[in-house]
């Protein structure tokens, strides 16, 4: 992909999508990862790793509850990247992550992820351009041993939402009872970096993208939600795998 | 509950039971779950230990997939306890055990756990009477702390089988294409050992039941979801959880 511009990629469904058409294409893909899975755990070769990266208020957990939560938890695992903590900041930044790569047969979820280390730590200058391009530099090494030696896929998701809708969220956390305990007060504070969120991202996107990005429309919940499950489905597809034998 | 004698207890539905009915009610109780999953990971206050055990082919994974995989795997993990490893036999038995205890606000499912290690290793003499007795009563000192000093309720599942319908399953996996990769040398040898399992389990349920055993008839892959799923909706339910306001 070219330079990527986040402002000029749409965070809307295209309006020829009809809602109620693809909530209904959704239940089907769920259904197809369903047995998709069963059958990547049976076969035991693959590995398939899946990144979710968006801004406070894109609604990863959302995903991850409405999609990953419709398949067989013994062959899926979320792993969600908060502040490092001291044991792991006395490691190299891909220490924590490499612990949590999928084994075979599994499909693993990253809930933000090694990306972190060039996002936040850029927007608040705790690391200089510099030490970034280090950092993308072994993230791509890490990518590739991933793949190479692990016979695994990597999907990198960015769930693209507009900054209106960021805010329309973050609302909702204080004033709707249940979605209260999401509130943090860091997330106003955070949403004044939002334009310096944006353009560490577009770098991440134009220097670490031997495995590409999708960039997912997100504003609406249920676009977000198909287009990650029918790649889903696609990557699984495209393994070709079957049903071993008898084990000798 | 008084001593335990397995072959007094059904395997199957009771009568009265309508399959299609109960199906119904299922998916019902599987969305109450979803919502009961999200206030217990919000509130953050109480853990849920959930112990799958049965003999070989009583449905474990199937169940797991089923009812498990129906919940939000950002709060769900599965331990899946195989034969230890030269790291973990080099520890006390319960070590591997208590590391993936559940956290709060979450829920941990052992498939298969620390009771093999009073099942497997008697039924192959592995072990004497004797020690068998001591890990007893580490098994109930363990849970009780976990309960009171993690906050942790713990439900304990047996999933109850007739050995015709464990025959059938075995068979099923040397005929049936998807199911081969199920199949292992190892399940027709232990399948001569089944009465000596039936009474390592009689033993289990009869000395460690400070948290009680919930012996599920399991013939019946309907029945045996519907009922794991109404015990657990009503145990969180019990805990009349509340979501939490804005954190101060």
């Amino acid at each position: 992909m070219g330079k990527v511009k986040l402002a000029a990629i749409a965070t809307r469904a295209p309006n020829d999508i009809d809602k109620e058409a693809t909530k209904k294409r959704l239940e089907t893909l769920l259904e197809e990862l369903d047995d998709l899975q069963n059958l990547l755990y049976a076969e035991d070769r693959h590995a398939l790793l899946v990144v979710i990266q968006g801004m406070d208020a894109s609604g990863k957990d959302g995903l991850i509850r409405r999609v990953f939560g419709r398949l067989n938890p013994q062959g899926v695992q979320v792993a969600s990247f908060k502040e490092p903590t001291p044991v792991e900041l006395s490691h190299d930044f891909l220490w924590r992550i490499h612990a949590q790569a999928p084994a075979r047969g599994r499909i693993q979820v990253f809930n933000r992820s090694h990306y972190e280390d060039i996002l936040i730590t850029r927007v608040h200058k705790m690391i200089t351009d510099d030490v970034a391009r280090e950092r993308m530099r072994a993230i791509n090494d890490f990518e590739w041993l991933l793949q190479e030696h692990g016979n695994t896929d990597i999907l990198k998701f960015y769930l693209h939402t507009s900054p209106e809708e960021r805010h329309k969220r973050l609302e909702e956390r204080l004033t709707i009872p249940s979605k209260m305990w999401k509130y943090n007060d860091n997330d106003l504070k955070e949403a004044k970096f939002w334009p310096e969120y944006e353009k560490a991202y577009e770098d991440c996107f134009n220097h670490c993208n031997a495995v590409p990005w999708i960039i997912v429309p997100s504003d609406q919940n249920w676009y977000k939600e198909y287009v990650v499950a029918e790649t889903l489905r696609d990557t699984l597809k495209r393994l070709k795998m079957k049903y071993p034998g008898l084990k000798k």
